[in-house]
């Protein structure tokens, strides 16, 4: 166990009224009226700042930048008003409560759309990862902490005070607003719902809105249990979940931490029959997860030299079991090795046959998802420390998400009734661990890498119109290419050399290096601009709202620009991602520049 | 071969004449005037920029802050002035030149006192080292060039012409000079021909500089040996020394040269003999090192990534021959084998003995210094890279550096008559090479490194008087200690393994591993402030040039400080120290923090 302190956030006191234009004030329910609290916390959103604001109600819409231009160009002034937005653009809880602040919101209220509409989504609204207090070093008791008032900490927050909401507490508000008609383009994307709101205020309604909070230093405790390599012990295949739930976690994150403990489970049997594996293997289960990946990001900032040469790759599953269907996101050199995998595996929603062929029936093929994402555990591995990852999870956007309703209850009348997709998913991680463990020479294929940054390189094209040469980016593709193919010819002769001497096994992790070496190579020190944690140049989340693709983070966000530097900005960072790749390119081929 | 196409610097045009104040202009000799020429540029400063001025003469002494200070308070104006400096602070010739400009000074002239009265000392006058055009990363051509103007770019040279003149052209003027009386603090330090400088001027003298210079592109050549590892050939150790010189070079680096070829011979011999090295060795020969270690500095950067894992250590001989005396510096981690080494070869100025025997007795025991300089190729490895480093000659501060009497004829008179001196080095440079390349454990030993890193926090402590705690690298160098223990008590068991199969080999190898990432540990991404470049934290060279140590260079900074930020800063930087030490550790044991 390894404990850290960091700053975590909790709710002292909040309160919502409304005054109607017929004078009448009613209190706006705050929590799930209809199910049990015990020891559930009351919805919030951590590191919201405390505050009060007595203003006009109006609607916002996701909260866009382009929702605010809807606004402004239909005559809405939301300054000093109390915005209710809904969630669903993809957008931080952060980005859009900063967003409505710098638009002049006072108060921001937060809704889900969906079956549950009691339910209330808790969430941090902090910017980035990790604890705030140790922005890119691991947040060890007694060790430096930045002041609370330092500006590095204060701007992870929002300025203005938010809550979350029930949908059935906005339509309160919403149904009652006066004022501007809903615009017409966002009438469209309401869930049924949605129709009870016809205009967008201010107007109608006013809004009483106190939330209090306070935040405190916590110790958070990541469990590990390791299973020591017998042959490479310096090699770590890492396997983690989170432990922390805002309610009761049926899905988020007990469904992963069942499957965690399952693996654990068989791993135990197979050591009492002899097995060891070759390589470390560590299971992880993580604290503070939902205050912003804190347990784990702590753990690799601390960790982040050893996981440099160490970490062959980490496997994350959260809501493991949130309905039926499969995903699956993964850095691109593990996509065969989880292809592989799905054919080994019973699909746990049919009478017969594997996961490989319901899972490619429905998405007609393969369909692996890439980890752009921060909204789990993978995040820091890959885009501050370049581990190669892996993301899984039965289900999609669950309904219950974050809210009271996220019980066994639900979890056997709705998740995973029969619990099989839990079984599955363990399935699936055991075998990927027990590979990427044992074998050999790594299951590690980078031709799928250098395919699919062929593919980003296309849309890259077509999004700029041809317009800026991509010319390094495909130099350096073809580089990454050629050293792909030269690897895989080399993994085939080391893998049919049956002396296993001491220069085959020498051989053997010689290669094993330049396998796991290459996804660092895509992490350059300097990071993204403007958000240096994040050091991964292909994947990493956004830093402008409206970037339009979710790979080559620091690029996408020079396309957004509007001022006179954008194009030399586009161009240094097509030259920095073409680096980037070069770098992996030599890892691979294991040469010097020559 | 590798090339880089670099910024370059080259003398078109210099003039410079003194009107003295009976009204005679003289014209001042720019370059040595009883030497041959022959293929030997102009006197000149690398990158200075091109200009003309006017103005009265002044002496600056060193041109150190605290010249300006005593100028000051003696009442002397240099705004607008010709500065006359001699060379021998310890700054830079950039920081001279630059600490001038902002001082109002419109041109400086540099010289340099000894013996050779007429020798004028070339150099470079750009800050920082590598391309001024590809900060950070490798010059390839066709690759990414930042602009001519770019404020990155132009804030690397110093605002206002130089040019270096002989300590006998520098008389002419200096002898000359009226006003203020040379202050009493600055008079004991001249070497003897200094006594004719009386006053310091303003007055008695009007100078007319130009200097016309042109910036051109240039491809520059890196010349490799590549001895292929024969079990681990994705180890490298790498034996550096740079080819360019600013005249004939037969101390710098042509000494350095002879022996690295002569290494190459030798390895020749022992591969006819059917040797191999266990580990690649490389023979570097740079190019460029005289304008800011371009050559290596763009190979470093070119190949960061697999340096970072792969280069076992970097061993540098620049000046190899410069007169009699040992002089060694190096990462502590090398100072046992570097000592051994010496008892190995015989002294070359002794009838009989070793050299470790004369050495120890001139230096009262062992005495081997440390690389926060950044006078030759091992700072890029060091100091960007992290990899574990040697600097080695013989003599020292010879009196024709970078003059045109640095010639064939003053080495066989008086650098190394009988060229013995250059035999001993291509011993020591060749042994330590062996050992590095095949003792099947590293002959690193990182006692050595805890117990110096001790002795730099006492002085420290002494430096801050006690008044900020020094608890956090307190803290850290005990568990370096510790793992520096528990590394060596593990060695000595793996050392006398004679099981030599696949376990053994591969045990090795992981403590191989360890012991090559810890000096790596010591790097921080974000590097020293206001110097992103320099990345080790406890070895590189000063920001502020009235600092007063030479290791951890941004707490020494931080130190200098006198706004009301520094004893914040100076904690920060305490603890980023701690940090980078704690990181060493963890990668010297090898471990997970848990």
């Amino acid at each position: 166990m390894t404990n850290f302190s960091a700053l975590l956030s909790y709710p002292t006191h909040s309160s919502l009224f409304a005054r109607f234009s017929n004078g009448t004030v009613v209190p706006i329910p705050l929590s799930e009226p209809n199910v049990p609290q015990n020891g559930v916390v009351v919805p919030y959103h951590a590191y919201a700042p405390s505050g009060s604001a007595y203003g006009e109600a109006v609607f916002l819409n996701y909260g866009r930048e382009e929702d605010y231009r809807v606004l402004s160009a239909n005559g809405v002034e939301v300054r000093g008003c109390v915005g209710i937005v809904r969630r669903g653009s993809g957008m931080s809880r952060y980005e859009v409560v900063a967003n409505a602040a710098a638009h002049g919101v006072s108060a921001v209220l937060m809704y889900t759309e969906g079956e549950y509409k009691e339910g209330v989504e808790r969430g941090t609204v902090m910017k980035g990862l990790g604890d705030p207090l140790t922005p890119g070093w691991g947040g060890v008791d007694g060790g430096e902490k930045l002041d609370l008032n330092d500006p590095r900490v204060s701007e992870k927050f929002p300025g203005v005070p938010s809550l979350p909401v029930s949908e059935a507490a906005a339509e309160i508000i919403l149904g009652s607003l006066e004022g501007t008609r809903v615009p017409y383009e966002w009438r469209e994307s309401f869930k049924s719902g949605g129709r009870i709101i016809r205009r967008v205020g201010p107007g109608g309604t006013m809004l009483n809105f106190t939330f209090k909070g306070k935040k405190e230093m916590a110790t958070i405790h990541n469990v590990f249990a390791v299973i020591k390599g017998s042959e490479e012990p310096d090699r770590s295949v890492l396997l983690g979940n989170h432990r922390d739930a805002w309610t009761y976690g049926a899905v988020d994150p007990n469904s992963g931490t069942a499957a965690l403990l399952d693996i654990a489970r068989r791993f135990s049997l197979l050591m009492r029959l002899g097995w060891n594996p070759r390589r470390t293997i560590v299971l992880c289960s993580w604290d503070a997860e939902e205050f912003g990946m804190i347990g784990s990001t702590e753990w690799v900032e601390q960790n982040l030299m050893n996981l440099g040469s160490k970490a062959v790759a980490y496997f994350n599953v959260d809501c493991a079991a949130q309905g039926p269907g499969f995903f699956v996101s993964a850095t691109p050199q593990l996509d065969d090795l989880l292809v592989e995998v799905t054919k080994q595996v019973r699909d746990p929603d049919s009478e017969n046959g594997s996961l490989h062929e319901r899972w490619t029936a429905a998405n007609k093929g393969v369909n692996i998802q890439r980890l752009s994402r921060v909204d789990s555990d993978f995040a820091p591995f890959l885009q501050h420390a370049g581990v190669p990852s892996v993301d899984l999870y039965f289900g999609i956007d669950f309904p219950v998400y974050h809210t009271a309703f996220d019980s066994y209850d639900w979890m056997i009348n709705f998740g995973d009734p029969s619990f099989q997709r839990h079984v599955t998913v363990a399935g699936i991680w055991g075998i990927v661990a027990l590979h990427l463990a044992d074998d050999p020479i790594l299951p590690f294929n980078y031709l799928s890498y250098a395919t699919e940054l062929q593919e980003y390189k296309n849309v890259l094209n077509t999004l700029l119109d041809g317009t800026i040469s991509l010319q390094p980016i495909a130099a350096a593709i073809q580089e990454f290419t050629t050293a792909a193919n030269e690897t895989e010819e080399e993994i085939k002769k080391l893998g049919m050399d049956q002396n296993l001497g001491e220069s085959t096994v020498l051989r053997r992790r010689m290669m094993n290096d330049r396998l796991i070496l290459t996804e660092r190579g895509f992490l350059d020190p300097d990071g993204l601009p403007g958000r240096q944690w994040f050091k991964h140049l292909i994947y990493g989340p956004r830093g402008d709202t409206e970037s339009k693709i979710d790979f080559f983070p620091g690029i996408a966000d020079a396309i957004c620009r509007k001022d006179e530097e954008r194009e030399a900005r586009i161009r240094h960072e097509i030259w920095r991602v073409a680096r980037a790749i070069r770098r992996a390119a030599s890892a691979l081929s294991g040469e010097f520049f020559t």
